[in-house]
């Protein structure tokens, strides 16, 4: 693919990623998903600031690492910074999502960990940090350039990130991968929960974490999903 | 705008807002919305004895601080007491919710304080009181002027109240704002129970919440989560 | 009315009212909603052995109190025995549901007493009693005279009971009744479960019930509900 | 039937079961249903790698017991090898769905048995056993005849069982029992679950539940609940 075509198929995706996490309830009003620039690694696409299922192709903007906005005058979320910084930090991540999914919420304001339980949600093997260091003036959300930098240190190499009373962070390397793992961390914070309450529960091991990770992560069973929530957005209307 | 575009343009808020909490869940066959009418401070604006979902402009009524109705003869909600004297009591208020949204329910009969775990429901940092002194006779519905002052008063400068047994209230400076801080009660409500199955949640602290609440109700973000229920709205019909 | 008008507008509701508990997740492939024959009530009025939602006028049939069919050809519910003996046994009683609801299923297998803690299930202020008396060579099932004779005895002068198990039966004066008062028991139950997760709930008195329910049963409260489900069964197709 | 609509009939069947186990709620992207060649009792019928709500009737490929594809071309389920080594091991299993149901995963990873504490689920009156002797490297699939043949020794003459950390295998004589089994085992679960919180819960006997399931499996039921289930698969598209 040319450049171009490239850029154009990535905001292809990313456009259907928000509309499948909407649809799928990890976003509500809010939330964002990005991927980075496919043609300038210091850069990265997020859309402007409207609702994960609203969000159009000509609406999605090329940010810096500082959070600006680079070719377009539309109004930006307030928490971009929270993408630049993590693109920054992290080469390896091509794509985030930022989210509010309930089943989480608890996650982040007990002190009990969220780990894999179940084989969807393998990829998060080595751990999710829960970032509580936020300015109590800043209401919680992630605006500031310092505070971006302390979650992209919290976060470290991980794949996902909890944020106390907030919501959560899960990168990837493509978009795709960040939406199967942002659907699976809160279908695993369901199903911990349950079991934690009824018991001790067994976890699965970061050797069958990873292991699973690599099979979901296949071309086939992440088209194969990926097919699926397109479905489901295109046939509800 | 004129007083008439005003009139107008409240109304047709109203009739979304009902949909919408409707549609989110907030409201089934009962509940309701009121706004203050923006043309005479001692009236406001509430749908005729419909359900939320079945609002039209058409039935929207003016009544009084008396409860009465002013401009029309279709029959009025049972309740229409309740708004009338919170309208009184307090000046500030623009817009009420009524609502019976389940997850509030197990709050209003424990003796558990409902209070802000989540960012999005920073908003009611300042606490939520449970009000319990209604007449048995009355079926728990608040149908006169004196209980309806008696609610008011457990309000106090507050922005939510429960009712044991029954259900919420919740007040704002706009309907939006209303709108979103009854959906984000709600969600507050979920995510608390479920911490509160799993351990000692650390809440949200005041200062958090009410910076929170500064953040959510910007015009940007407020009106991001009311396209958002709109579109919502209208994508299923 | 005459006659005739009395039981085609009782088909017709009867028809509607099974279409509205599987659309509000009352009844699933099972279950049933039947009425007393307004013309002689010595008979009553039930689908032949159909899922609730796909009930037709067409196949709504006339039983007796021995369950057998009067007047077409198609085949009948296996459990139609159950409604027959409460008709004979309540003449009070114009109408019943047996469900199979998910939340009230815990409540007949633990001992423990679901009773109102919500005024919307107020009509259930003098208690829902639980069966569990069957043989275990019925499968649970109420297919015999003598079973359901004693179902109900257990039932007596009450407008709820569980069966062990299996699920819930709900008598009214109205088909309209029935079916608030199955949506609101479900919905009772949700409550109640997760008011005692938390501690000790403080239940609505058998006064504040009753009370309750006469609200709930007024024509404008019980005929706006019935719009509302209807229209939800309407909006969906 | 000839032997050629006798597979034609399979096929369809095996189809509408995809996509109603898809739109229940029991499979998501991911789990299958497979049946028995009714022409050849050493082959099965499993679509290709594709989502179950998108199977298709061409899509559907004849394989063998060593999980080979007989008649197309099309990329295969990672898993079918599960599948071919119950239908070899159990000559009396005609389909058989693997999925990965929300429910059911905490009774997976807690040691607490998932047994028939409702009617509906009375098939399982012989228990559901656990499997957890998967190899680390194989990420918790079911890829290697030796792990499915392990699979089939820990399901022995039972018609479902659990594997740790990713989900169920349920098995029946017919496609129609099949869908309704996996329907009915995760309604059970959250039956279960819920009824352990609040106490100790009588469970249905193993008498009791043969007796359901010989209820549930008559053609007039199952038939019901197939007509119910298509309904809702057709009339949502």
């Amino acid at each position: 693919m040319s450049g171009a075509d490239m850029l154009s198929s990535t905001i292809e995706k990313l456009v259907l990623a928000n509309q499948i996490l909407s649809n799928e309830g990890i976003l509500d009003a809010f939330g964002h998903v990005s991927a980075r620039n496919p043609d300038n690694p210091e850069q990265f696409l997020l859309s402007r600031a409207v609702a994960p299922s609203l969000v159009t192709e000509d609406g999605v903007m090329l940010h810096d690492f500082d959070g600006d906005v680079l070719d377009k005058a539309y109004a930006p979320y307030a928490e971009r910074i929270l993408h630049a910084r993590i693109y920054k930090a992290r080469p390896d991540v091509q794509a985030i999502c930022h989210n509010h999914a309930a089943p989480l919420l608890p996650f982040t304001v007990t002190g009990v960990e969220l780990k894999p339980i179940m084989h969807m949600a393998g990829m998060f093997y080595d751990g999710i940090p829960v970032y509580d260091e936020g300015e109590a003036a800043s209401g919680m959300l992630i605006v500031s350039a310092s505070e971006a930098d302390r979650v992209a240190r919290a976060l470290g190499g991980k794949r996902g990130l909890l944020m106390r009373g907030h919501g959560a962070v899960v990168v990837g390397s493509t978009v795709e991968e960040v939406v199967m793992s942002s659907v699976y961390l809160a279908a695993n914070a369901e199903v911990q929960y349950r079991a934690m309450q009824m018991g001790t529960p067994k976890f699965i091991s970061p050797e069958e974490g990873q292991a699973a990770m690599e099979k979901n992560f296949r071309p086939i069973a992440l088209g194969r999903a990926w097919s699926y929530w397109v479905d489901r957005v295109k046939s509800k209307g």
